[in-house]
């Protein structure tokens, strides 16, 4: 049995957290706990989980936090940026892990993360306990560890994306274009003019264009890391253009990458070069070229589906990958980071089929 | 007064036609005529102009489109590929002026057309007479002229979105990576499974993927016309990588152009060169980068919107360009060409504001 | 021409009426005022009124509202419940005409008003002088009134949908039941978690559930003053069930009225009883059973489209009614109503198909 | 262990069923059979489930039934109106269960069925062996039995929402009217150009517009079970108004039912009655008055969740009631069903949560 608690209560995270938590046969919350909505039931913020939790959200203050974790195995924290610090101490030192499915301590390099996020990070000593971490690229790094950055929902399904061809080491240098499409879970659950249905459906568009967006960094210190640069040195790694746009659906991330090749490939060679790659990967799925992948095939799923192919006139890969913002992209890879550093099977709970239509 | 007609009246492009002539000053509809619906009133097949027209639907038949030719100033055309020649021939030798819809007389080198769109081409001749129009970008060639070939709607969001730095010449050869996505219009009123509300709906997917949609050599047509190549010499050309996604929305196309530059600029210096470019056209409208354009502002007009940015870090432009596919990227732009030939202001009837929300 | 001004500048009325005046041969927006975004331009809060409206938000004060009425013909507003009379006194002083938008003067008897909108009536003279007018119902008489209070959306769709079998005389005492759907734009423009786009897609839900919706005496007002009872006794109206929902979807109203006949109808006769009741109002589309009317036939317009049916078995009166809501059911009518009252056609500047789809 | 088949293979019940069951602990998938798409991958027609079941579709052949049949404990049956007594002569024969998702033996006398579904019933016989079952309202005739007939999705909804005031017995004669609406899937997958995303989206129509709805006597004879009459003579059964319309979106049934009572009730006592009724029902919500329920609540589950309310005013009932068309009001049911008649809990596998948003 795992217990486990959740700070950050009303958000969809923690919703979609606890939706697939029902599932998972070890898993026992323990409490969650928030700022807002206190003495709530669960399903006041959440009504698709009446009846599924009894617990109402408690108060985020210290004594809670610490008693919340003196009884668990493991705490998810989904906090504003630069408060994961103040709450980790005191989790940690009551003994329970910690996944972060926040950016807090993503970095290595804290300097990469105070100039994306514009603070002064609180307490870098507490990202060198932290392991990023995308099983599938790097689970090794986090066995048996008790601080898991969970990473970001447009870096997952980017870094899957491009892990084949730069393990295969034939992207041309400074060529990555990455044109990112994310469903409006993706920007949070709180109310703004520019989410409501009646301005955000039947519209599409770009956001933080022309390079701004804080996950841009993140991705690249994965394509560094894959590619084996110095994590510490973000001066030796390459830059890549991220461009993030809203789609009008919920759920749903498509990332189309382009990156020069040094060599041809056929498609075939392609989809050979992938499949065999994510062979022993249980939830990434690779299509061939004819199939290209559809955000509504892993709706709320942990899956992660792609279709790489080649555009041998200008010499081109071009990856098409989507997972669910809040399912791989979110909660489900929290929940694969649970199962791995609690040491259980990582598809513990989540090998579920995609909700279709 | 313009008499006009249209052949191919089913589709969502007649629809727009018809519904956008509605307040066209000039127009006088003569005659609709295709091979379904014949018999049909024209509100059958577009619910919302009943009351405003009383033409059937004419068979298409020789007799009919010389029939109707003879009474028209101009005729639309939709038809399948490969069919317009025959009814162009016909429709001019009537005398009336031509506005091709679909993409038959498009390319100035016919061998480019034939590889693409995989037929022998029937009447090589046709397209010599042919002016392929942007009036933004061209207008000068269409003056006067009796057969137009009206531009694909991807084509028209991007190389509006290119030219300014195309004529300023500092995008680097064979680095234009252009990102596309389309609402279901684009798609064509013909049902199909996976363009069914419960399929289409919150699902995101790319299409087309790895190289092959034959809107591409349109826009490296269109650069090499901008940037002086030789249009019969498609080897000089530049290549770019178009990639077109399906939106789950009605209307609505947005192109994220990339391009590396060979200078760098500061978003207000790129700002500054767009909106100088396009200040004197009434159909171009450029915003700050602040200001991500949205498909929703242009939908139902014959507008472009767009937001040019710069990456100081990768060194690239990256432009958001919109349109209403079916507006300008269909409709709207033809009714504008026919207003350009009959020589009329080309603002004449077109200037409305989108829908919104 | 027509000199109008606007109060309550950045809801979604005021944008759709500024939007529809675009078309409007004979009107010249004088001023929009708003005690929001008061100095922005109608740009900011419209973004597709770019480059159609010079004017700025102008702050909403006793002076500014004076000085407007003084350069005006007539003035719209739209403003909370009970605020209407303050600014009424200034604009009627100042000579120009009124349309309210909201509902501060809409019924005859205040005291219903009192009950329904639980507020002390700030100002029940101004009642008296004020016609409420659906124009298809009651224009003659509007001719000539100076202050005109605009129909909620739904009573107009209900009472159009039900105006031809009042009249006949065949519906039975107490045994209307209107089922109504709305999308959101009914809803406001002002963020609420309900209401952005994750949350109200895909999902659909009663509201005011039980018969509390103001609507409902507003459409029992209609009733009775089309059957000929006393409008200052609400006590001898009929009662109905007035029962809204929430439709997922952006603009359009559907109604779905029910009632039992004292007498037997073929569905033949039933659209013979309503066309020709109709024949002469150019904004209302009868169909026969076989057709039942869709919302997006009527988007973005004037019209109200509806389908009388009976079903013999239950000798109820079935007839689907739909309008868009802030079209018709609001800037629409409101534009008919000034045309009505300054004396032009009623049709002008309106005689444009929806956008479809 | 259950060993399941499912004949009609392509449509989105079987799809629906097939994700469901990937949760149920017993169940084991023998076939799958259809006549379209005979030999492909269940994958290849619901991609959601690539990864989750090796069987290919099988052809719909005498011998393959048979055979099908002998391997399993139970199947599931959904084929066009007609022909299900040919397949349930060759399942029952081969000592299988039988659940029939269409409406081939719902009605214990035919003649209702040949009347609504306008054929001659091939074999009246089957109908007397097979029990028609809600659950929540008959499950007890359903307790080792071989030959269910799930019942349709507004039926369902419907009925439950009906069941607690008819059981109370103060709903006056010939007064119910169901205004239903449901999402697209309940419109099934074949393609066509009303379905289309384009056409559906933003839209909203009834259908079937006057009475003539099969489900509508579906509905009647349920009343007829709960009050007490005899379903062999539906002249006895009271009438109602049953009149569906199309919600823009995919999932989702919501019902609105109004009735006069002969007796008064607070919205608060009518809350007590129905949550008392259904207390033990773990598949029925209960929500009082403040808390009107909404399709996404039910998204994707076995739930029916529905709120009621009276109005003093018209004296009427008013209840809204919601499930998933596709979960409880087809696959759902039919799982609960099948644990019902094997003897097994009927939760097993159909306790998770709606998945929101």
């Amino acid at each position: 049995m795992i217990r486990y608690s959740a700070i950050g209560a009303v958000g969809y995270v923690c919703g979609e957290m606890l939706r697939m938590m029902v599932a998972h046969p070890e898993g026992k919350l323990v409490n969650v706990l928030d700022s807002f909505g206190v003495g709530d039931s669960i399903a006041e913020h959440h009504p698709a989980l009446r009846g599924f939790y009894d617990q109402k959200i408690m108060d985020l203050t210290d004594e809670n936090v610490k008693a919340t974790a003196e009884a668990s195995d493991v705490v998810f924290i989904q906090v504003p940026s630069g408060d994961v610090p103040h709450w980790a101490d005191i989790i940690l030192a009551a003994g329970a892990k910690l996944i972060d499915i926040g950016a807090d301590i993503r970095f290595r390099d804290v300097s990469v993360w105070e100039k994306w996020y514009g603070q002064k990070h609180p307490e870098p000593e507490l990202t060198k306990n932290a392991v990023y971490c995308i099983p599938e690229v790097m689970r090794d790094l986090a066995r048996g560890k008790s601080v898991i950055a969970n990473p970001g929902c447009y870096p997952t399904a980017s870094t899957l994306g491009l892990q084949p061809m730069l393990k295969a080491g034939h992207i041309v240098e400074n060529t990555i274009v990455i044109d990112a499409k994310s469903g409006y879970t993706g920007a949070g659950r709180r109310p703004a003019t520019n989410k409501i249905l009646t301005e955000a459906e039947n519209n599409f568009c770009a956001y933080a264009l022309g390079g701004g967006h804080r996950h841009t960094p993140e991705i690249e210190q994965n394509i560094a890391y894959i590619t084996g640069r110095d994590l510490m040195k973000p001066e030796t790694w390459q830059y890549i253009n991220f461009q993030p746009h809203l789609l009008p659906q919920v759920r749903g991330i498509e990332v189309t990458i382009y990156a020069t090749l040094d060599r041809d490939y056929t498609n075939d060679e392609l989809f050979e070069l992938y499949d065999s790659f994510y062979k022993d990967e249980p939830f990434v799925q690779v299509y061939p070229a004819s199939k290209p992948v559809q955000t509504k095939w892993v709706y709320g799923t942990n899956f992660c589906a792609m279709t790489p192919t080649y555009d041998a006139r200008t010499h081109r890969l071009i990856v098409s990958s989507v997972i669910d913002n809040i399912g791989k992209g979110a909660a489900g890879q929290a929940i694969q980071n649970m199962n791995l550093i609690m040491g259980i099977p990582e598809t513990t709970g989540l090998m579920y089929p995609a909700m279709y239509p």
